[in-house]
């Protein structure tokens, strides 16, 4: 795409209001605004960095056989009151408001009730398990305070999946397979190093859940990390008692700041139970379906690599989730510049093409702000010595390389 | 997919409550499942249905330039109070709630206000203009009375795309193509035969505005259809002043009842007086921002072919929005059969399979109720003959043809 037809504009400065880093700097490239603590819009550029990172979770969810829905906003009272956390003491976050005939409703704060009752429609034998289902959808918690920017928000995207067997055998069958669905994921996404699996609370069903939390100075929350084992514990289970179970020491751990990307969760029949989702066993009996929830945040994840991975001149974009792979720039050169990019977007690869009419040093401040991973420089110069300047995002030295070369390079990633 | 892992099954009847044909098809079908009166879950049926109108809709707005975001569905009050529709008398659909400090906000309705208002960032100069940007993004409406399944609903996704000009000259080379673009789509999603350009009421700043309405009887709208000059006049703008205007007689226009799936809107500077969203003029002056509106409802699209193409047997989809192209079913054969799913879905082609131990009258039954374009059926019989036995969805006859031939036919559409 033309740079010059790209509506939104870097800014020097960011809105005074906005204290978080991740916000500063992807308002200030263009690629979200804010329209109030924690609703944020998603401009072009940020909105092709969701869909790629929707498209990473996509892949995996739809590898481990999970089916995509999408379900309502708008919540009925009766599915809520049912699990007992239709009241406000109970869950503190509810946006609620009122059909024209005076009903109350609500907006989504999570989808667990809604799907429990949807499914009761579509199971009812052990041969209808075990499955799952996932979606991406808007949903809206009204926090007191939303002050760290796109991490965490009033109203973000989720993606939440949901499980549904007939077995705890069954469940911890698919269990195991969501937690290598989201290591996968958080490796693909650029952010797998950084990332732990968790032991945290497991409610009442299950003795932990767990996290997937990136090492992270702006995330909101505590871990113990084993280096040695690969594992993590959250601050609220770090007791003696879940040291000894997981056969760690005190000595052993690091205490980081972190934030929580991931959770997987085994609800057991908290819901089947509240709802009455019961399936017919193999034996005649009526059982109740045994659930597990299964959730990430992609706009947290942008965030998290905002925070982690950017630098002091901008973004730095992994080459998975980045709005453009090539920041072409012309110096003067548009025509010579305009094959170039043709020959790249017919090899399949996404390019930001910068036409304007601007001083080069505003071209170069851009492309660092903006942080697609290889910026491409065409000048007379670099025609001259037989191609184009190619400088990745994260090195400082940079190279003339032939345009077949250049697509080679990207082609092999 | 194989079906025996699809969730969703069919159903003999729709719920009591539910009136309208579109929904009842769909709810059988196991493509929809309603959450209230005007909410509707998508299944993974429904939504690959969806995603294929989604992304038709989308081709043809990124061949006319335009770019895609996504806003936020809470809504500050002072943006909309500025237009002056923060008034519930003034726009009566409005969903509204409040955050933890009792500040009011609202759902959005539609976008025009908080788009305007965010564009004073990034439009200052004509050199900015002109552009447009578009969204696939939830409508919150608080409509009294939601009978009509999917084609009204209370909260729905709508394409909505807005157009900023320097001057009304810009703004109308933009409008045709949007006009084009919208045959485009109606034509791709296998309804531009039924679907009328209409002439309705302008507002202000236009004579008129238009609206693209699919003959149907379950629509809500009455249009005079001009088939000689293959454009329609909406009811509300049917006088001898407009049929004078637009050079057509009572005598050659035929009332029909209409669904509106998509309208286009000149708003002029209603929105950019409203909310003060200026431009530098090339002569130093400072002017208003000439915009415009497009809208689609891509769950309307959804509806409106439902209630055209089904039959007594059940739905009929457009090979394009298909959420399948091939209803491979096996009688018997799944190892064969499983063998000529992979051949088709190695060439690209999307496949429903069913693999169920159940009747072939049920798999029958199921194929015709779910609607995809080609039923392909493998039994020992069209396997000694060569082949599978290929029928259409809208024919009655069916053949025996190989698997090459029926790939062959396939990727020739």
């Amino acid at each position: 795409m033309k740079q010059s037809q790209l509506f939104t504009k870097t800014q020097k400065f960011a809105p005074q209001d906005e204290v978080s880093k991740n916000a500063q700097l992807l308002i200030r490239a263009g690629f979200v605004h804010k329209e109030m603590a924690g609703a944020y819009e998603f401009l072009p550029l940020g909105w092709r960095v969701m869909n790629k990172i929707m498209n990473v979770i996509r892949e995996e969810m739809n590898a481990i056989g999970s089916q995509e829905l999408f379900m309502t906003s708008l919540q009925r009272k009766e599915v809520w009151e049912a699990s007992g956390r239709w009241d406000d003491e109970v869950l503190d976050v509810w946006f609620k408001t009122c059909l024209k005939n005076g009903a109350e409703i609500g907006l989504a704060t999570t989808h667990e009730e809604p799907l429990t009752a949807l499914m009761k429609d579509y199971i009812s034998s052990y041969k209808d398990l075990p499955f799952s289902a996932y979606q991406f959808q808007t949903k809206f918690r009204n926090e007191v305070r939303a002050k760290s920017g796109i991490m965490r928000g009033r109203e973000f995207i989720m993606k939440d999946a949901y499980s549904f067997c007939a077995s705890q055998e069954e469940h911890d069958v698919f269990y195991e397979k969501a937690k290598q669905a989201y290591i996968n994921i958080f490796r693909r996404l650029g952010i797998g190093d950084q990332t732990f699996m968790t032991f945290a609370s497991g409610g009442s069903f299950s003795k932990y859940s767990h996290e997937f939390q990136t090492i992270c100075d702006a995330g909101e929350d505590i871990i113990y990390v084993s280096e040695e084992k690969n594992i993590a514990i959250n601050k609220e289970v770090y007791t003696d008692e879940v040291l000894a179970d997981l056969g760690v020491t005190k000595e052993s751990l690091m205490e980081k700041k972190a934030a929580e990307v991931g959770n997987i969760f085994s609800l057991g029949t908290k819901f089947s139970d509240a709802l009455d989702l019961t399936y017919d066993a193999n034996d005649g009996t009526k059982q109740k379906v045994i659930m597990g929830s299964y959730g990430i945040g992609p706009a947290r994840v942008m965030g998290v690599v905002t925070e982690l991975l950017s630098d002091d001149k901008g973004l730095v974009w992994p080459d998975v989730i980045a709005p453009f792979t090539v920041h072409l720039l012309s110096l003067e050169q548009n025509e010579a510049t305009q094959k170039i990019h043709d020959q790249l977007t017919d090899s399949g690869i996404d390019v930001l093409f910068d036409d304007r009419e601007v001083r080069a040093g505003e071209k170069f401040a851009d492309a660092e702000l903006i942080g697609c991973p290889y910026r491409v420089v065409v000048s007379k110069k670099s025609l001259e010595k037989g191609g184009v300047e190619m400088q990745r995002r994260t090195e400082v030295q940079n190279e003339i390389i032939s345009v077949e070369t250049l697509i080679d390079t990207l082609l092999k990633g």
